[in-house]
């Protein structure tokens, strides 16, 4: 679908589509855009790179598709320094973990017709092109999220791409993609990050909890090993939904507490019954 | 150490048990109580029953060593069952999540001196003999809990016996090992438990978050798959620190959604960054 592909920011994520773009379009060409030379270096090593530069410049503008994949925050950050090479049928994704502030602020730069919102559902806790991964995006929803004025000739081709790649194209609402997310990726995460941080704070038995976490401690809180600043810039641009998934993950916990207190063991039972089959149907 | 070991109850701890014990000391006879005729009939295909019965009666007095391995609220009753069939030197271990309500109830027990509490710390969302595993319990730490009655000795010969199974003994009290696990099993499984409730009730995007959840979801809420009936009489057993968890994990929480709420991303940031430091010092 795209002859000459760039990728700007190349880490976990980026790292991985270019991957798996170099195996499933092996005719394609691969231009890569990082300011660090080791990762350049790294690139060339696993033969995923044809051109590269430190910034975006110049040597970017004969590609059909450029994918931004920095950090959430850098994103319209890069599409301003975009816009001097872009021709009309430029197609400019991003790949970060919230879609409206993201659009939102594509949407006041000129040019915003060659931009469609972009979030591929899968990831890890592990960063950098060392961790990247030819199969991490294998079966997994992508996540395209167009809004009023978004050329949607651009979007079917990126579903038609997508599904290429073995990923599996789904269109929805820029805030709608923010509310789903907020509930399985940002609320697990500050979970996550909750478990930890309590087990930290009890000096008492800190030790001892160190040394007998097991499995279960371990699974549950993996995710919370991610970037630090991933979970921090989604809390602040994914902010409202966040904040309303945390206060239902409180009010759920307030009330097990409450019926544990009360001795109220069928009640807690049956939740748990009503929570294991929910389960049951996902995985 | 034991020649004969009887394991009572023979899902998946107690299974791993026996085909850890099968494999580690070839000669040992163990004899498998179960109600469950299918249950013996695997057990028998799986090599790991010498002789069987369908509940605690004359046939398992000649067993040095008997592993309660049922429900927690069932190991006091079948400690009871056990009463007539023991002689001073047999060791009783029960394997149960909690200690300190299963000791209490058993100090009031004649024969206590027969009992110690001991906690294997591994396991698996999964039940049953037919998911048991051989490598369980491989490098755990195996909690031992005994109070001030209990027999030093058998405690001795215990530590010696886990030792040879692979597992690390710790003795500790009852109490101080219901903290510790309080915060690194059980509030998990509340947690995750609490996170997939929250999915479910969230009506207007519960059929996206279905579709979209992934990796990270599927893993933080891992342990949410374990048996209700469990879950349950952890929190029945272990109220004080289960409650006293969730009051910590829900203020971690509160303190997270109010510094969002006030846009404080430094502060939250430096929170995630020392939460994946503590957590990378662990697994």
């Amino acid at each position: 679908v795209f002859k000459r592909v760039a990728i700007v920011g190349v880490g976990l994520i980026g790292g991985s589509f270019a991957l798996r773009i170099k195996k499933k379009f092996p005719a394609a060409k691969l231009h890569l855009v990082s300011r660090k030379p080791e990762t350049l270096r790294l690139a060339k090593k696993l033969k995923i790179l044809d051109s590269s530069s430190h910034q975006i410049d110049q040597s970017i503008a004969n590609c059909d598709l450029i994918i931004l994949s920095t950090s959430i925050e850098d994103i319209p950050v890069k599409f301003k320094q975009l816009l001097p090479h872009l021709n009309p049928q430029t197609i400019v994704i991003d790949v970060g973990s919230t879609k409206e502030k993201i659009c939102d602020a594509i949407k006041v730069i000129d040019r915003q017709q060659n931009f469609v919102g972009c979030h591929p559902m899968a990831g890890s806790d592990k960063t950098g092109l060392s961790n990247a991964s030819v199969n991490l995006f294998e079966n997994s929803i992508f996540a395209i999220t167009p809004h009023l004025k978004t050329d949607m000739k651009k979007v079917t081709r990126l579903k038609q791409w997508a599904t290429q790649l073995r990923m599996q194209p789904l269109i929805m609402k820029p805030r709608s993609h923010d509310e789903v997310v907020a509930g399985i990726s940002h609320l697990p995460y500050f979970a996550a990050a909750a478990l930890v941080e309590v087990l930290g704070d009890d000096e008492k038995n800190l030790r001892l909890k160190k040394v007998m976490a097991s499995s279960g401690f371990r699974d549950t809180t993996r995710v919370s090993a991610s970037d630090p600043t991933w979970g921090a810039q989604v809390a602040n641009h994914n902010d409202r939904a966040v904040v309303l998934e945390l206060q239902r993950l409180i009010d759920s916990l307030e009330s097990f507490k409450n019926q544990i207190l009360k001795r109220n063991n069928a009640l807690v039972l049956m939740r748990l019954k009503k929570i294991k089959k929910l389960r049951a149907g996902m995985f």
